[in-house]
């Protein structure tokens, strides 16, 4: 029990967890982990909700005015999207269904009330999303947009944060670090990648009767406020530790260039930048081998570190050296 | 097909839809009804967003300064979840999920943080509503909470907006008007009166062989612009006009008093002060009698028009004349 709702995000969480009943019937997984997940109609079914702010989450272009890394219109609500959908995959499951709540600067022109609009409806599009209904208000305040998004398991089960045992292989996709240099405007949410660690193959709705041996992960989570950061998540869900091979970590080459080339430099921002949007999960390791070996995507896969039964979260450096590993975050980025 | 979001919420509504796909499986009402009604595992669910903002939909409570109407953070959470919760009522179905995404103040204190979710609680709580997610951001701006919906019809069929016919009988549950002076702060969805004019009565589940004829609204919405603002949408998707009788609105005690006790500015403000959060429906007439006999609520049910073959939206007079039905509408009240 926590007293109070302190002041870090796990503090607020774990005081929040206190406030609520511990069980109600068909709520399987309720705050803590990416979605939330309910029984419906003998499926399991992801609930998501999450808001964009401007100037915390992206800076607006202003038609006449010149910013660095300011975002359009279109591209604030393709991130608004994005974002919420991220999630979903980091569940294992298949996006359906967005609600949009935005609320608009008042006297917001068509270009920016159009704009968001098209960036909505170009990221549903794309990633398979129905926009099925949502909420607009003006105020004197500036604009937030929240997008709340019901996802399927469709017959599989999802993956939670508080599956890791100790000895299980870390892993994360794709390259880390740098998004502000553009990325974090253009999340692209790793579905495909989602459900197959979820153990659904592309094969396995029509061979049922051929069933290879499936890799599932046992811990899985998106990474929006950087490495460092979430990987805490999946150990105080998980009650493990994490050493983490700084040399195992992939450096994009936009934290990279934006270090000026330091490897260190960059491998700071490739652990704590944010806003990656890509899976960190973990296998036992005895299906570590399977993984690499099934691994369907074009999206590299990169085994980072171990869970250990220790509860510290170590950074193993290249020298061989290890450390607590800083949480940094993103949060003081922007 | 209209060529641009123009200026008006219904112009903007009908540009979105034309911006969207007409059919999507499994979603069977998109944007333009109170919620969103998808199919899931032999159910229909429905699925609301809404956002209340600060100095839009409540001033908040300085703790030391003391301001007229002003809303305490306990205060602010109830209304957001219990407007949405509305939605759900509107519908006939039975709220079941809440996600709260809340954009809170930087450096916002504890007493802002923890009384949103004791309201938030409250109001799940007392709704029978399960709080199964959130997210909390920081920003420079002012406090936006944002709550989404999970419903259930569990077997019934949702009533929507689009279902009233020429003739049809027009009712009201409760009394109108005068909101600000602190009903605003504390909606009471009609989720039994919503529940009832889908055709679900308590009795129904019980005694399945003795079917006695059950009333069934053809058409509904929850009262949050005004009447006059709010009947509107029930005639442009239902594609009916009405004609609403001035002395058959009921106004509420709050509303009279507002006006000094000049009934035509109280009439005025029952049918333009908005967030009454009552039900607005219509049934076939030959179920009148039928309604009115069986109704199972405390809660006051008035009469107070008819839909017309006829596209007008219609006030008759107490001296019998007729006239055009004003809009007003509480958005320019606060």
């Amino acid at each position: 029990v926590v007293a109070d709702s302190g002041d870090s995000e796990f503090g607020y969480l774990a005081w929040l967890r206190g406030q609520l009943p511990q069980r109600v019937p068909g709520l399987l997984v309720g705050p803590g982990d990416d979605c939330a997940v309910v029984a419906a109609g003998g499926d399991y079914l992801l609930l998501k909700t999450d808001s964009v702010a401007e100037g915390r989450h992206f800076v607006l272009a202003d038609a006449g005015a010149v910013v660095a890394g300011a975002a359009t219109p279109v591209q604030v609500g393709y991130k608004a999207v994005a974002r919420a959908v991220s999630d979903i995959a980091a569940m294992g499951g298949v996006p359906k269904y967005a609600l949009v709540a935005a609320v608009l600067p008042q006297g917001a022109g068509k270009e920016l009330r159009e704009g968001l609009l098209h960036g909505i409806k170009w990221a549903c599009d794309s990633l398979g999303v129905a926009l099925a209904g949502g909420d607009t208000t003006s105020w004197d305040g500036k604009l937030v947009v929240t997008v709340s998004l019901m996802g399927e398991m469709q017959g599989a089960m999802p993956v939670l944060r508080s599956g890791a045992r100790p000895g299980d292989a870390l892993y994360v996709t794709g390259a880390l670090g740098g998004s502000l240099a553009g990325r974090h405007l253009q999340p692209e949410p790793r579905l495909a990648e989602g459900r197959f660690l979820a153990g659904v193959t592309a094969a396995s709705g029509a061979s049922k009767a051929k069933t290879a041996r499936r890799v599932k992960a046992s811990s899985m989570i998106d990474l929006s406020d950087g490495l460092a950061r979430d990987v805490r998540h999946l150990c105080v869900e998980s009650k493990v530790g994490v050493r983490v091979e700084a040399a195992a970590v992939p450096v994009s080459a936009a934290a990279l260039a934006r270090a000026g080339g330091d490897p260190e430099k960059a491998l700071q921002a490739a652990l704590t930048d944010g806003e990656d949007y890509e899976l960190l999960f973990t296998v036992p390791d005895s299906d570590a081998a399977l993984l690499e070996a099934s691994w369907p995507s074009q999206v590299k896969l990169s085994r980072v570190g171990t869970m250990t039964a220790d509860l510290g979260v170590v950074l193993v450096q290249r020298d061989g050296s290890s450390r607590e590993l800083p949480v940094g975050g993103w949060e003081y980025a922007l």
